[in-house]
């Protein structure tokens, strides 16, 4: 991780972004309106003009010498390719992918009759269950993570040109070499991803009856595990070396926790691997990047009804209280849902009152 | 699963409940609004007080032989010694206790010398993120799924007592045998916890850089590995068997993937046990007890002030937009959080025209 140097200011002016979806779109946004003239190609033209209005750029073609940054956002199998194209027709430009898995591409191109010099890999940590160029905005990247991967043949310039980008993106940016980019990714994203469907794939064997037993935590725990087969896919095989050290290590804790359980179930083996559990969801960082913080949780009874959740939250507003996050879970035959409300401790007294005084059951 | 006869009117109308906890008096308050006379007993009579101060029951005792129900709600530990003292000292009551696991009280119970005959144990599957009596509420099990288990040696008259109770708590019962109920909860609750305790526990071994690159899935998945361990140790202790026999049906599982990454990151194996855990979720009830169902997702851009929400939840009611689901991610370091509405696909449009019409950023 390097820290950023403001006084960094390499020339770029000119931009080419290839692939108008989501993720490219935003980036055509937040640059344009960051000052930057921004061309935008996409093999479905229609992406292309659909992000050109809305700020993304242009759809004009820019003259290949004149062009500083070419930045390729498409999909995994698509984009060493593209790399390789962009490094040969825009001569001047430092190129960077967008790609969720670095060393792949990188290993491909390394194969590649190309000067890297120019090729600096990156990866925005932003997304969202929407995709398509409609869905694009100039904020997306604002204080997310954004990852740059220079490689050993990366020139300064590059790199610096690159930066500059994610910068005038205003994301946050962390410089990673690829494989430790890869290796972060597989322990805090795919295997996450993939022990959710392990749980998720286990209850296909399971009696329909169990499931009326379920409960909050089997959803969130098999949420992710819902996403798209194709697409985690691709991300998993770009990154299977990563992965299998990952998951090889948690097959040894499984081991580890089915031995304990054999042996005494009250054993202290287990007691450690739950306290290793509690220890591990205190890393994860709280809101805002500071230390986690523990919030007060207020349960409120609302029916199901457009005026309801509107007329809730003006109260709370009007009483001033911050609500710090929010969840709803419904009861599965009433019309009725359960809303809890995470606030600082001291404001949970007054927010309970004020519930009450207007009616609502605090449960 | 045993369908309600609603033509089963057991006479109960006295009932002993121990441990006034957030359990135990919230069944105090649902019984005692339904009519019967309950007695609170706790070894800390200043929770019997409050239950009692909440509707819950009286804190006087009763004549032993004119108690027709007790209900045990001690934690696991102290169960079976509470049933067998209530079952000498209410020579005429049935008694139920509500603990999570079934298999080792009941197993505990046989080797006791007391007649089983007028035992039936249960589960209530509420409960909340709070504890202790100043959290009852007459409404916690309304709809919610409890389960009772009755045994080989269980009268009919008890077990009609111990669902009469159920249905005066306006639950929706279920009958099961005790082995079933802890296969059950071993594969939908005790399962999942384990595994959300591997991936959690992980963690501590991983850089606290790589937590940069952590999303929301992540928090998803390891949410519930935060729980007390003192409880979950107690929980797992006393179903050790079932819970054995789900996690190495998961370890092949893992065993299986490990191979097919190994083999062919793009494997048709690999795909599969994706496919299945996009199945799994798929088995998990929707909201309501339906069908699952897919909803449309808007995200707005917040600030992190306490009107905010106020003023985007009266404007989205004033709409007459009915939104199912809500969850907020806040930006690691900027003031902002994004809030994410689920609405029915058809009202997508008219909420996010609605949004843009008030000036919200809409991503």
């Amino acid at each position: 991780m390097t820290e950023t140097n403001p006084a960094e200011q390499p020339r770029i002016s000119r931009v080419v972004i290839i692939g108008a979806g989501l993720i490219g779109a935003s980036i055509g946004c937040a640059l344009s309106a960051a000052g930057y003239t921004v061309h935008l190609r996409d093999h479905k033209i229609s992406h292309a003009r659909v992000a050109a209005g809305l700020g993304a750029g242009t759809i004009d073609p820019p003259i290949s010498a004149e062009v500083d940054l070419v930045v390729v956002a498409v999909p995994p199998g698509a984009i060493a390719d593209l790399v390789v194209h962009s490094l040969q027709i825009y001569s001047n430009a430092t190129v960077t992918d967008v790609g969720s898995v670095k060393a792949g591409v990188l290993n491909a191109l390394w194969q590649r009759d190309v000067d890297l010099d120019r090729y600096v890999g990156s990866h925005p940590m932003a997304g969202s269950h929407r995709s398509g160029p409609m869905t694009a905005h100039p904020e997306l990247f604002v204080d997310r993570t954004w990852v740059v991967t220079p490689h050993r043949r990366s020139t300064a310039e590059s790199v610096a040109r690159v930066r500059a980008a994610v910068r005038a993106c205003q994301a946050s940016e962390v410089i990673m070499d690829v494989d430790d980019h890869d290796a972060a990714v597989a322990r805090v994203s795919h295997l996450p991803h993939l022990m959710s469907v392990l749980v998720a794939g286990h209850l296909t064997q399971v009696p329909e009856q169990d499931l009326m037993l379920a409960g909050q935590g089997l959803r969130d725990v098999t949420r992710i595990a819902g996403s798209d087969p194709e697409l985690w896919e691709q991300i998993l095989g770009a990154n299977s070396n990563a992965i299998l050290e990952e998951l090889r290590d948690v097959q040894d804790h499984l081991g580890l926790l089915i031995k304990a359980i054999e042996a005494a179930p009250t054993s202290a083996d287990l007691r450690s691997q739950l306290e290793r559990g509690v220890a591990g969801t205190r890393k994860i960082g709280g809101k805002h990047g500071a230390a986690p913080m523990r919030y007060s949780e207020i349960v409120v009874a609302i029916p199901d009804s457009p005026g309801a959740l509107g007329r809730l939250f003006a109260e709370v507003g009007a009483a001033g209280v911050n609500v710090e996050d929010i969840s709803i879970e419904h009861d599965p035959v009433r019309e009725i849902g359960y809303l809890a409300l995470s606030v600082a401790p001291e404001q949970a007294d007054a927010l309970v009152e004020t519930m009450l005084s207007h009616g609502w059951a605090v449960l």
